[in-house]
C-alpha cells in the first residue's frame, strides 16, 4: 500500500450522515496563523464532490473567509439549494462548534460539447524546466508547492518602494507532484502572495476575504495536465479603504486555460 | 411630491418581519424571459442594505442565478452568517413559493483609511458627451440605460464570423439619470451583452450563472460620481463546455475605479 499524498490526507473528510462532513486542519498546510486558505477552499469543494447527491463537475466556486479557522477539527455542511436537470447550486458552511468560519457557493453541472475558443492566451514564456525553482521561505504550506517565478516574485527588499504594477507569473505544481484534480486546482488558485506586498514592498497584515474560481477544465483536460506544471498569473486591480482585489489565470503546459480566479483581500494600513 | 425613479420602484422591498423582505419583478426591467439579472442582483443587495442588523457598506457580492425568476412577487431572505467587529458575512436566498431561485453571499464592512493606489487604469477614451448614444433595440431593460459604445458593440451582422477578442467598452448611466449608489452600481455591473455573441456573431441562447462584484467605491466616491457617466468594460476569458466567463471594470468620469466584476455565463451550442 502506497502512502497517500499529503494533499489527499489534508482534504480527507469523514461523512457524518445527513450530508455533514468532518475534517481537520493539516499542519502540512499551515499558514502564519491557521491554515492556508487554498487548502480550506479545497476541503470545502471536496465536501460537495463527496456528497451523494452531487450532480456534474465544478464550474464555479466562491468561498468567503468569515472568521479565523483554528487548528483542529471542523465540520462542513454542503446543501443543494437547487437541482436542475443538469446543473446544481450548492451553499456550504464550514463550522467549528457553532461558529460559522466559512461560507461558500458552488455551482456544478454536466458539461456539454459546444463551441470552444479561449480568449485569455498563455503568455510566451520559457518552459518550466528552463526556469529555476524559486527557494521557499517562511510558512509551512509553501513547502507543498514547487514554484518557478518568471515575474513578480516576493520583494527582495522590503524598502517601501511603490510599484505601479503587481503582475506575478510562475510555473507551479504540487510538491511532491500529484495528478491535477478539481480540489488541487482550487488550492493552486490561492497560492499568490498578496499583491499589496508587491505594490508597496511593505509587509502589511493581510487576509483573503473572498475568492472565486471558474473552472474551465473538464475531466479530460485535468487528466491531460497530470503532474505537469501549470503557468499561473495574477494582477491587482483596485487598492483602497482596506481592501484590494486581483484577477488571475491558470493554464496547463500546452496553454489550455484551466481556470480563472479573482479574490478580494483585506489589508491593514 | 416627486415621482420616484423607476430603479427605486424596481428595487423597493417590504420588510415582512424576521428579516424577510417581499419584492416583485419590474416590467420596466424585463429581459427576454423574466427579469434582467442586474436588477435581481440590485434587489438582493438591497435586502442586505435594508436589514436592521447590517454593518458597514458592501465590499463583495456573489450572486448565483439558480433558476428562472418568474414575473411576479418574490421573497428575499438575508442572513448574517457571521458578524465580526467591523465586518459581516451575509448569505441570501431569493424564493418564489418554496423554490430557491437565487443564492448569494454579500460581504459588508466599515471601510478604513489606508494606502490607496488603483492598478486598473481607465483607458484613454473620448469623453462621454463626445460619443453618440447607441440606439437601443430589443428587450425592455435596455431602455433603462443610456449606453455610448466606444468598442465592441453588439454585432451589426449575425454572420457567424469568429473574432479572437470580445472587449466591449462604453459610457453608461441610468436613463433617466439617477445618483449612483451601491444597488445601481451592482445592476450596472451586469449590463454587458454576452461575450459569446461578440466572439461568434451568432445568436446562441445564454444565461448568467454567477456574477461577482467587488466594490472599490466608498460612499464619498459614489456621491462624487452622482449622475455622471461611468466608463465600463468587459472581456471574455475562457469559452468551452457550455460556459464562458468575463472580467470587467467600472470607472467614474474622473477615472476612479468604482468596481470590478466577473461573471460565468451558460451558453448553448
Amino acid at each position: 500500500m502506497s502512502t497517500p499524498h499529503v494533499f489527499d490526507t489534508a482534504i480527507a473528510l469523514q461523512p457524518q450522515g445527513d450530508g455533514v462532513f468532518a475534517g481537520s486542519t493539516s499542519p502540512a498546510y499551515a499558514n502564519m496563523i491557521g491554515p492556508f486558505g487554498g487548502i480550506t477552499a479545497a476541503q470545502v469543494l471536496n465536501a460537495v464532490l463527496l456528497h451523494p447527491d452531487r450532480l456534474g463537475d465544478p464550474i464555479a466556486l466562491t468561498i468567503n473567509f468569515a472568521g479565523p479557522v483554528a487548528d483542529g477539527p471542523f465540520t462542513i455542511r454542503p446543501r443543494a439549494a437547487r437541482t436542475n436537470r443538469s446543473t446544481q447550486h450548492w451553499t456550504v458552511e464550514l463550522l467549528q462548534g457553532d461558529e460559522v468560519l466559512v461560507t461558500a457557493t458552488v455551482f456544478t453541472a454536466v458539461r456539454r460539447d459546444t463551441w470552444t475558443g479561449d480568449e485569455s492566451q498563455m503568455p510566451d514564456v520559457p518552459r518550466a524546466p528552463e526556469v529555476p525553482v524559486t527557494p521557499r521561505h517562511g510558512v509551512e504550506w509553501l513547502r507543498r508547492y514547487e514554484m518557478r517565478f518568471l515575474e513578480g516574485s516576493i520583494p527582495a527588499k522590503w524598502d517601501g518602494a511603490v510599484r505601479d504594477e503587481s503582475l506575478s507569473r510562475m510555473w507551479v505544481r504540487d510538491h511532491p507532484p500529484r495528478p491535477l484534480d478539481y480540489p488541487s486546482l482550487t488550492a493552486l488558485s490561492d497560492v499568490f502572495f498578496p499583491r499589496i506586498w508587491l505594490r508597496r514592498a511593505t509587509f502589511v497584515p493581510i487576509g483573503t476575504v473572498s475568492m472565486t474560481v471558474y473552472y474551465h477544465a473538464d475531466a479530460a483536460q485535468l487528466a491531460a495536465a497530470g503532474t505537469s506544471h501549470l503557468l499561473i498569473q495574477a494582477q491587482g486591480q483596485g487598492f483602497g479603504g482596506g481592501y484590494f482585489d486581483h484577477a488571475g489565470q491558470l493554464w496547463d503546459e500546452q496553454g489550455t486555460l484551466l481556470a480563472t480566479t479573482h479574490q478580494l483581500v483585506y489589508y491593514k494600513e
